[in-house]
């Protein structure tokens, strides 16, 4: 049997607040076995443009990544907000090691075409060097990536932090039994929004249809809900969505999704 | 006999010129056997805190590493510049792995103490993690350094990159015979600062000591020495420094530093 691995995805609920994530870290410390954190990017490059008196520039109310936005985004991912985990993991005597898609040539990505958006600097995945991680962790290392993938021309690109949490735990799913743990503000995949006690439990393929049918998952659960199948589809073992307490032994009601049924 | 490897350090004046670091970048490249590059910040920190309006702390016409510019250093060496070059060297397939102090806890260092001046969040190197580097050497990856180290209570610290440059080079001497590269805008050290072809094309430890009674070694080069001599001290085996011509087969004058008379 394989060893288990969990790739731990957080996002700017977590980041942003100092507290947060100081506790965060702390559990992720305590968590045991082999383990990848991946986090996303938050509202830090969007408060420093601001600061810089960068104008975000907008396509049908989406935000483009321009050459002057991805020079912000390159800054606050991989600069500020990675290299604060790190320090932050190394304090607690995590060995963790800061990593973007270009570190070790660790994510291959295309820049997104262009259809009836141009983008811009944004990269959609094509490979995620599982042995350069695996040899990371068998060493003792614990990776920290950060939401930036590239080119073979090296050139440097935006990427959706849930959409990396799940190719790289497809491509370490060759060493490992791997499970997804995306943690966000919520407990879980909701059947009413507005109610934080109505999570679904269990989802799997089949269920996962209907829900889709019923128009429960919709808006932002939707690409967190394609990037867990996406995963199950390469052989991830299952994916969980939940708040903080997903890493530590007292978890909260929340989401555990498997590909086929599981009864 | 051990393997070489070269510890080569660039400062601003390559950094800055997107012409200059591609066309050193890919002399980095052919450059054969184990290496490491140290890259320094150049005007990159105090151009991004000009624009977000942040005013450089200075005390007696010292820059001060206060909390706001620590924050800028950490986005422009550990992100902008540091990625930028990993990315260069990856498009070159290069297997570059970007580093700061805090990466594998590769860099350990102190808070300057406070004496005439409080310099911020400095720090003053302890010890290089030259197994962690050596691992990643002898995986196929080139370490790419910036300027940043880590105290053990994970606080990051802005750190002069000769000097880094100079403990990383004795850290390896462990596994390696080891060479410092120091390049710079000048051909090496010039015996009169306006004459470019006073190179003095051999120092040790002799003349070194001359050369500073004579006021020959002043200014800048007073750290650049003390910081080759602390490496041949550490059994580096010798210290270049000159402009980007030393790292190619057709190298112009330049200054060769060892410990002993080589003659």
């Amino acid at each position: 049997m394989k060893p288990r691995l969990k790739v731990v995805k957080i996002g700017g609920n977590i980041i942003e607040n100092e507290e947060e994530l100081s506790h965060f870290l702390t559990d992720f410390t305590k968590l045991e076995g082999p383990k990848i954190l991946v986090h996303g990017g938050g509202k830090a490059a969007s408060k420093l443009s601001e600061k810089m008196g960068i104008t975000p520039n907008m396509v049908n109310g989406r935000r483009i990544t321009d050459a002057d936005a991805l020079e912000v985004i390159i800054m606050t991912y991989a600069g500020k907000i990675n290299k604060n985990i790190v320090s932050l993991l190394q304090k607690n005597k995590t060995d963790a090691i800061g990593l973007s898609g270009a570190d070790g040539g660790i994510i291959k990505a295309v820049k997104r075409p262009v259809r009836k958006i141009d983008y811009g600097f944004v990269g959609d995945i094509q490979s995620v060097n599982g042995d350069r991680l695996n040899e990371f962790i068998a060493s003792g290392l614990i990776p920290i990536i950060c939401p930036i993938s590239m080119t073979e021309e090296g050139q440097l690109l935006n990427t959706n932090a849930d959409t990396i949490a799940s190719e790289v735990a497809a491509a370490m799913q060759a060493f490992y039994e791997t499970q997804l743990v995306y943690i966000f503000e919520k407990k879980g995949v909701l059947r009413s929004i507005d109610d934080e006690d109505s999570v679904i439990e269990h989802i799997d393929g089949d269920s996962y249809f209907k829900l889709l049918e019923e128009g429960i998952i919709a808006d932002g659960m939707l690409p967190k809900l394609k990037n867990s199948f996406d995963a199950l589809k390469k052989n991830v073992s299952k994916v969980l969505i939940g708040n903080s307490t997903l890493i530590t032994t007292k978890q909260d009601k929340h989401t555990t999704i498997t590909y086929q049924n599981a009864e």
